[in-house]
């Protein structure tokens, strides 16, 4: 049993709403040192697979085909195995 | 200048519909070995802080205050020093 992490972020130039929103609250907290926020998505998917190429393939897969959007989002991941 | 990668997952036997439609889509499209997915959010904040325990201390009252909602969801975080 494999545990991937995936992280989806927009693309570099792709506006950020919510991160921009995330940094405007925390100015008026008055958190003063925060330079940059950006808001992305954590899809975290356990999943059955032969081995480790396998378990690597198949979450690419996964991740062009359905969690993250070409156009405008860039996706990583790491996977781990789990001893369930 | 640090980085933080901040994880806020939602906690355990809280509903996640996100993650069910996305492990339900995933199915559809073939991927028969998936077992369990959650969707989270993925922050990371660029920060001046005095120090790394400044940093810390700053990006944990960040996600007490406002980044995750105490009554369902969890959060967990690393920081990284940025050459910037």
């Amino acid at each position: 049993m494999y545990l991937a992490r995936i992280h989806v972020r927009f693309k570099p130039g792709v506006l950020d709403p919510q991160g921009t929103a995330i940094k405007g609250a925390l100015n008026q907290l008055g958190f003063k040192g925060v330079k940059d926020v950006r808001a992305g998505k954590l899809i975290e998917i356990t999943l059955e697979a032969e081995d480790r190429e396998a378990a690597d393939r198949a979450v690419r897969e996964m991740c062009e085909k359905l969690l993250a959007n070409p156009v405008i989002e860039d996706f990583t991941f790491e996977i781990a195995e789990e001893n369930l």
